[in-house]
């Protein structure tokens, strides 16, 4: 049987979600169609709007529709510490796991200056090669400048990543932090 | 942490796809922002082409862009036989066992005069209180008219959804279906 060309495109865009295959996807398209066109149609505009609204905090990266995120413009975070993270939704992580009351700074990809009033940085990437890789070039570029620099430590699984971790785990891992 | 609304949005929207849950759909949403962002345009074009295109086949009721779908447009489909199913999920589960090559009927909560050329129903409804119950209704409608009227049989577990057996198992059903 052919299916009509825009309902396979559908299951076939379907597939762009994490962990949805093809069979997944097409009973996605079907449970859509069948039983919650709104829901579709809200699924749509969502996204529209998302990808039109959505930018990066000009401070720290993150996910914001302002100019600055409600992080980064809120006076009840400790200035003094900052946690580098390698995702927006790492930093989603953390804050779930309510064990830090600092700033952040969200690589994705690019690295920035620090500001001066720094005093300890966190270095939250993950347990990966490429976390620690990242982990480890900031903390020599950082090295000499007086600042304290940490390692978030135990909790995280090798190879895991702070995704998939749940927020017990990884507010253990900031509380027993090491120098780098 | 407040979360931009957009991106708040767009993790409710997600939760209408079956099987995701808030966690889930909070990884799809940073997923598609981080990661696809070409993805969630594809998506979003996705979901409004279909809800604009598919409608239901004028014959049998099952999803298509044209008048009539390509199985009912279809000269070498057996017109002498026909499978009553619930929905067009089912209807492509029953396409998907390869056990079957007349014509279908998607109840869709309607039912609907047959045309005198028929010889065989098969009910393929799904063994649940309402799919049995559904049957039943249909075979008495359809009672004295001379036709055989067959409900598909082993394979199905008791309480199951076609969208959710293997082909081969459906297959089975088919080939072993009885007098109704």
């Amino acid at each position: 049987m052919e299916k009509p060309a825009a309902l396979e495109e559908l299951i076939q865009a379907l597939r762009c979600l994490p962990g949805v295959g093809p069979k997944s996807a097409q009973r996605m398209a079907y449970h859509l169609l069948q039983r919650d066109p709104k829901g579709a149609e809200r699924l749509a505009s969502g996204l529209t709007e998302a990808l039109a609204c959505i930018r990066h905090c000009a401070r720290c990266n993150t996910f914001t529709q302002a100019e600055t995120c409600s992080l980064c413009a809120s006076p009840r975070r400790d200035a003094a510490l900052l946690c580098v993270v390698e995702s927006p939704g790492d930093l989603l992580m953390m804050e779930q796991s309510q064990s830090y009351a600092g700033l952040y700074f969200v690589l994705m990809g690019r690295l920035s200056p620090l500001d001066g009033v720094v005093k300890e940085v966190i270095l939250a990437t993950n347990f990966t090669v490429e976390g620690e890789a990242t982990a480890h070039y900031i903390s020599e570029m950082l090295a000499g400048k007086g600042l304290a620099i940490t390692r978030i430590a135990r909790g995280l699984p090798v190879g895991g990543e702070l995704e998939h971790v749940d927020s017990g785990t990884l507010a253990q891992a900031v509380l027993e932090r090491r120098p780098a």
